[in-house]
């Protein structure tokens, strides 16, 4: 029995399995319509997240499965102070797989040990949020129709960004990747990532501040927030904020075939006047995301091999 | 693709064909048993009304569709600062139709500017509550016969009642419909009723202070509660309370064939004695509104058509 | 049309029926897999309980029923001044059968003598949860093969215990029981149960103040938690606290055959070094549990017989 705790649990051959079972899930919708019928999702939610939480119960929902759990801690044991083990134990009893979102790192990790079923991580604390990084993947393979040979801009909050950390890792597997990294001075990738990943392997990138000064040259632009907080000076955040806001006119910098991602909510990074754009892939990258966990739980439940 | 925000979106013929499949429905439940099978409905409730949202969900499981969503905002992303646009444009990635509450006047509204996915208008706030008025006008139906020529009685708050400014508004569309309005002085219909739908299309209307008045004259009495901080004075709270409270001896005033309507919760303005009344008809409306919710979904999905 | 209220509405002879049925799903349940198809089950929850409900919910999903409802009062009608009687009136259009957890006692007898549904207790304050009883007896009759002449070690809060009255009420009508009560002095069964029950069936028990006393004598240990407030003194609870603490060294003094019980969520009154032991049974028992629910959910929809 297998558990998803990380993005890199899975080998990149694992992972091309899952992209082709989401691609074939995604041509065919129908073949899978019963697939899981009398096999029960757990989504443990200790903490709030609609979209993942909705994204799972869609994914089983969508294979004829059934969906029962919790949307937030108040309502759950954990109030009473059971720790999660026993939680999972219990869980193991009423459901055939789970997906946990925990606020403390390494709780989906606890879980998977002691479980009898297999332990999707939703999102961990700061920690791991797999199913997104798949999602990304998936929706830049299906519309790029390559991981390879991409050069990629991360922009935003690139120090506390979990999102973005698993995506770095993920792609740096695959052959000639390029990463363009676009913040603030503070907000910089952590050393781990740019020492222990990137320098490592050898991976080419650039640590840019401004948005413009890259974005002709991406094949990809990965947006996420930049929260006024974590600026160092309300100066310094009114001297760059708007250095991280994709509009319209940014985007006729960008090439014709550019793909805009972001994992959402999005609050104000990206002008809704960008949503017409054809190359702004936020909201498909949704649709990505339902096909991404219908193949986890198609192969996590054994219903399809590796 | 249609969506329903206002009781005034369907033409008299189209709630015609509503109102009758509701009729089919009832008649031969099993026929429609599985006819949503595949199809999910999300109910987005960003405040809680489990009465409407159990009906919602009851009507699409009674059809063998699934349902996902979130019974507050606490649990949603609402909390995390995205719009309602955004969210709608997830969901339409999760799910085949959506019953969205909603504490702003208008929220569904922008939802369905923004969707792939029909929006019903479950409650915006004191604006509208269509699929209640659609509920009234097919309980009025099914047990009278119905919808022209009748007198209706409409009691308690009529200020800021929302559900009795949508029935005036549907029922106004009807042959020879006289509305008695029975309320204090300072709940009576606001003028915009008055003067725009009831004079304007030279509608009989009559309002009058004690519910006894006018009883004896009433084929449908439609309760509703007056809030004692609504009232003027303490005083004038004393004074008139016990009249827009219905009881058996009340109802000893009303005609044998009379049907007693609330929109429910009721609190204390019906007395439990009139349960029994055969006349009292409210629990059976929320049947009804399960047939309701039913043949909308069916016709909004173009399952059933128009 | 029957309700389950309290452990003992069923006869000894009914309670029989109910767990073969029970053995019988669990030795085939592909059987059972679609008999409550189209059904509804309706959980409603006053207060969160979320082992209770989930069990509900796999129970009616594991029979191909679907299930409604809430998990809090925050999000229930309740909080608009609802009474009980007209909220259940409402859920009888909405569900076929419906299992209400309140934290005011008596609030689902009351429910029950207002539907047209069955109702099941799953829990009324500190009053009954008939489930979690059906859910020991179980337990104890699949694992040992009988419920009768069994010495059964009751240990814990005594007191306050709902679990325990009712485990006792359950099986003093079974021949040659005999129970051990395990507590410290102010935490003693009630008198109305020593007296009322135990001595006027003259039913053998013994209480003791230690685990230790008794352990090597005992058929199954019902572990129970003992809250620290419940004390007199802070002295007293240090010098009895690890009385009431299982642990693998007083597993020594236990039968081969002894099994261990607990109602859970369990704190620390379990060591988690006992999980491994084979005797410790809480977590099958959340197993039965589900089997139990789901006779009891067949046999008040009159699926199955009496």
């Amino acid at each position: 029995m297998r558990h998803l705790m990380s993005p890199l649990d899975f080998s990149v051959q694992e992972l091309d399995t899952l992209l082709n079972l989401a691609g074939d899930i995604q041509a065919d919708p129908a073949k899978y319509a019963k697939i899981c019928e009398g096999r029960k999702l757990a989504t443990l939610f200790y903490e709030p997240s609609t979209r993942t939480r909705l994204s799972f119960e869609a994914a089983m929902m969508n294979m004829g499965g059934n969906v029962l759990g919790f949307s937030s801690a108040d309502s759950s044991s954990a109030a009473k102070g059971e720790s999660v083990s026993d939680t999972i134990r219990m869980i193991s009893c009423y459901a055939d797989i789970c997906a946990m979102r925990h606020p403390k790192e390494g709780a989906p990790l606890v879980a998977s040990m002691n479980s009898s079923i297999p332990v999707i991580n939703a999102g961990d604390g700061g920690h791991q949020h797999p199913t997104q990084t798949i999602t990304d993947l998936l929706t830049i393979r299906s519309l790029k129709g390559r991981l390879d040979n991409l050069t990629i801009g991360l922009c935003g909050d690139l120090k506390f960004g979990r999102t973005v950390h698993s995506l770095i890792n993920a792609l740096a597997r695959y052959d000639n990747i390029t990463f363009m990294l676009i913040s603030p001075n503070e907000l910089k990738i952590p050393d781990y990532i740019r020492t222990d990943v990137l320098e490592e392997k050898g991976i080419h990138f650039k640590e840019v501040e401004r948005l413009e000064d890259v974005l002709s040259d991406l094949d990809i632009l990965y947006m996420t927030r930049v929260q006024k907080e974590r600026f160092f000076s309300e100066d310094e955040y009114i001297r760059m904020k708007d250095c991280y806001i994709l509009n319209a006119e940014k985007m006729q910098l960008a090439r014709e075939d550019m793909l805009v991602l972001h994992p959402l909510p999005r609050v104000n990074e990206i002008s809704v006047e960008v949503d017409k754009d054809p190359r702004a892939v936020y909201f498909k990258q949704v649709q990505y995301g339902v096909y991404a966990r219908m193949a986890l739980i198609l192969l996590l439940l054994e219903i399809k091999k590796w």
